[in-house]
């Protein structure tokens, strides 16, 4: 561990009430001393949910506990609670695992009155150790007693790992004449190479929308948001994202994801998707620039986004970035790593406006001055053009620094 | 740049003649100071050439031309000459770079008295940049009277870049009653996760193989060697492995790659590919362990493959064993994330012979203290059952230190 902060730390939002929602955070003692470590979030009753997990092949017990209460009812379900703790992640631990998720639900439905398949459960940390039930459940009373609909910050600030701020986004949006709140929070900051889903991120809402339309949404906003972003390549076996929406708003009957009405609530949906995931790559354990990498002229959107992530994850490129070195010939490398279809006497390659290789040659008129001045900000901003096609897309991610070997070299001491 | 030397440097062996090659070395100064940074090679007439590149979209120019002039002769051909330089690469280099490779070869065509066709071209360094051709084509005639059959060293020195050893193997093998000689050098310690071949790698002997004997014995070992190696996951665009059968041994003639006569060269042509990979990756960027990882129970070679490079490549994995932190959950997780059939249910995993976990679970019989143990070595083994089927393979690599970023955030300074 190091006392590095990122750059790029921001305060945590103030985040208004959203009717249906409770929150509290208590310290179990399990693995970290003095902090609170687990989260507990109360939901109304007929509450929706909509869930994307990870694809890593050894899935967390939490995860497979998730996935089977939303499969049990269907695309997307109902939902009363959401418990979380961090530390520990209860991930490669077998039959005791899912057991563990599975009591761990129980004894809090046991507090809220309702099902089991109700409750959603997410840890994330170490990897093949089980987190302590029984320090968990004691700690439920307390918990409840707590819970509070102003509680947004504690609650997301006691799910971190190796985070170094809490990362969370806030905005209304109209429906009909209604307006509603959507407030999200989101952990992570290494093993960030989401597939389907970041680490932990939670969005809630008042607005009332059935599940089936929540999980529609959520599925489109994933593949430009979460699944746009990396860290260091790893995919966690955690990953999960949760979308709450509690109905206490007022609005006409929603029936639909590409209803009329829901633009605007589609649109800020979105934006707390895209922004979240921004921030978590804005937290990259190490970090010292936030890189933007746009990839232009690719065959398609996924082909696009594929060549955007080998440039993302490149370690030499990455490297370079941190050292303020415009050694761009690492970015050609990359783009012709991917494996996709590409014109490399076609191609352009940019930091920021400066256009540095054009037609697969070096701009005659770059100046290596331009590129190194242009290196030493913060925000780095990549694009290529591969022509080929019209498809593009966009990937966030952040540069590879001693820091990162730092706080991955020790992570469990 | 550091002063770091990779802990398993070895001395270069000493090489005895093989008939037919001559070898030469000296300095353009174009980018390095008081070194030499081109290698000349002259070949017996008749000498027959095998070579498998880079699958990176972006080839370098003398990547091309090495792959024109062999395809125009079929699979393999033959060659009389070889120039390498070092510092600077020809990669992105457009039509002028075509030019400069053609021009190169030419040049040293003039010198030896054969066809431009006859000489092989490979630049290694900067991308984006052309080699000063008036610097190299000076150097030439003083390369030529230079020329000797046991400057094996000085030429395998020339073409090192952030290499810190100089790496070479030798080996003898009977074919019939006929003993021949096997030489063999390569370069590599950065952007190495080679497709088909590795950074620049160089095998001669004496033997009398004909040119697709020589590229079927070659594209099978090339599967098992450098495509078994990772540094850094980042595929150069200069990657290439050539292979020299000057015919000036006296042995019965070789007309098929499964030839009985072949068995003792075959193993020692394979030896010689292993080794050398092995070398790339001992001297990678930064090493301070180097790691062997062995996947086993996958349902091909192909899918182990995949499974072991995942492992490999993880920066979490290799800042774990950088950090001697036995932190095995992230080979769980790296298996997981390789996107190929693993039963999750039935995997374990080994830290040399430490059971760590089995069956999905934590081994209860395992204790942390003998993995902390394990990883104070140097040498480091990985093996994980994935508990699919009989495939298996294994992948050599280093772990990821702050001597890497020290070496990469700074290359081109």
């Amino acid at each position: 561990m190091t006392d590095h902060i990122s750059p790029f730390a921001s305060d945590f939002p103030d985040m208004p009430p959203v009717p249906g929602v409770r929150l509290a955070a208590g310290a179990s003692g399990m693995r970290y001393k003095k902090r609170n470590d687990v989260m507990l979030v109360e939901l109304a009753e007929g509450t929706q949910v909509a869930g994307v997990f990870t694809k890593n092949a050894m899935t967390g017990a939490p995860v497979d506990w998730c996935k089977s209460i939303l499969k049990a009812k269907g695309s997307g379900g109902s939902g009363r609670g959401l418990i979380v703790n961090a530390g520990i992640s209860n991930v490669f631990t077998g039959a005791a695992g899912l057991a563990l998720a599975k009591d761990t639900a129980s004894a809090v439905a046991h507090l809220l009155h309702c099902a089991p398949e109700e409750i959603y459960v997410s840890s994330t940390g170490i990897i093949g150790e089980l987190p302590d039930k029984e320090k968990i459940i004691t700690l439920l009373p307390t918990l409840r007693h707590k819970l509070s609909e102003t509680a947004w910050s504690q609650a997301a600030r006691a799910i971190n790992t190796t985070d170094t701020f809490t990362k969370g986004i806030t905005r209304t949006a109209m429906i009909g004449n209604t307006k509603v709140t959507l407030n999200g929070f989101i952990k992570g900051s290494g093993m960030i190479e989401p597939n389907m889903a970041t680490m932990l991120g939670y969005v809630f809402t008042d607005a009332k929308i059935p599940a089936p339309v929540l999980q529609e949404l959520l599925k489109a906003d994933v593949e430009v948001s979460y699944n746009c972003m990396t860290v260091d390549s790893d995919t966690s076996t955690s990953d999960t994202i949760l979308v709450f929406a509690t109905g206490q708003a007022q609005h006409w009957e929603v029936t639909a994801a590409d209803a009329p009405e829901l633009a605007d609530f589609r649109d800020k949906l979105r934006e707390i998707h895209v922004e979240l995931a921004k921030l978590v790559a804005m937290d990259g354990e190490g970090i010292s620039k936030f890189i933007t990498v746009k990839v232009r002229g690719a065959k398609s959107f996924a082909s696009a986004r594929v060549i955007a992530k080998s440039i993302a994850n490149s370690p030499l490129v990455k490297t370079a970035i941190a050292g303020e070195d415009a050694n761009w010939g690492r970015i050609a490398m990359a783009i012709g790593k991917s494996g996709e279809k590409v014109n490399p006497g076609k191609t352009s390659i940019r930091f920021g406006t400066h256009l540095i290789a054009k037609d697969g040659c070096k701009n005659p008129d770059y100046k290596e001055e331009q590129g190194a001045a242009y290196l030493k900000g913060k925000r780095i901003d990549i694009t290529a053009d591969v022509g080929v096609g019209t498809g593009e897309a966009t990937v966030w991610t952040c540069d590879l620094t001693h820091e990162y070997i730092a706080i991955n070299a020790d992570y469990r001491s």
